[in-house]
């Protein structure tokens, strides 16, 4: 299998690492997250050739993770913010974070801590179940085949813009 | 930078890259988590040369998030699992399926079904809270430079494995 069919694999997984995969492509996002904006100031802060971070900002607008607009006009400048589509890669970034934070500081704490505006505590980002709120463990979890892989096409529909089976809606 | 610089990074986000963010070794590990633990298994279900793999899997042993365990002796087989950090990283994963089933599903739904044993519903993952429980929005998140980031070492104390700043810790 090769990279480039990725995005053709029948896996959110590896569709999502058609995106993201890519390791700079991540930096990028997590500088998105602590509000760079500038091409100056990605370059800068990651210390990446001109034309990669380039590639990687051009890449990241087509998909519609980020969006390119103008700041100043003449000469015109442009930034680059996150969309909806960018911020709901949150998750991802705050995972990766968690993990690094309890396995890989070196003893030293922390690199950052966050607060959480809403109830004013420093915390841990914990992955929850959408339907009973409880911290999710692997062991918990019973995967099945879904609608975008069964053989035989499913009865369908949409809620909040996913496509469920009708059985599973019904359960919901 | 240099990739072989990233765990050298004091940021959490390269730190785990530098472990995981090669796009095979994510898709090694989506694998486990879906109870694949043999060589042949992991070549046949990914399409990847034998040496590719090879390495892979070497690294996650040697950074503690596979064990490689005989499971037959004469001759000798062996199985690769996961160990508690290496179930550690299930937020980063199920963060990328939720993504993934979300945004690039092609109109057709998700590929896999998610059902929560505790309470029987299909769910999607979402990130919340570990204080007050809330799903968290980057918008309500401010971080803060953390006691491994600091110039000064601050007093620390461990909590849940975890290093915290002293003021962080009576904030909790």
């Amino acid at each position: 299998m090769r990279w480039d069919q990725m995005q053709d694999e029948n896996c959110s997984v590896a569709r999502t690492l058609s995106v993201i995969g890519d390791r700079w492509t991540m930096l990028i996002l997590r500088d998105a997250f602590l509000s760079i904006r500038k091409f100056e100031d990605f370059q800068k802060d990651l210390s990446i050739s001109r034309q990669r971070l380039s590639e990687r900002l051009k890449k990241l607008v087509d998909e519609g993770v980020l969006k390119k607009t103008a700041y100043q006009s003449g000469p015109a400048r442009f930034e680059y913010r996150l969309t909806a589509k960018g911020l709901d890669l949150y998750p991802v970034i705050m995972a990766m974070v968690n993990w690094g934070d309890k396995y890989l500081d070196k003893g030293r704490g922390a690199p950052m801590l966050y607060k959480h505006a809403k109830c004013d505590h420093y915390f841990t980002a914990q992955l929850s179940c959408s339907e009973c709120g409880e911290v999710l463990s692997p062991r918990d979890v019973r995967p099945e085949i879904g609608p975008g892989k069964a053989n035989v096409r499913l009865p369908v529909d949409r809620i909040d813009g996913r496509v469920y089976p009708v059985t599973a809606k019904s359960d919901r």
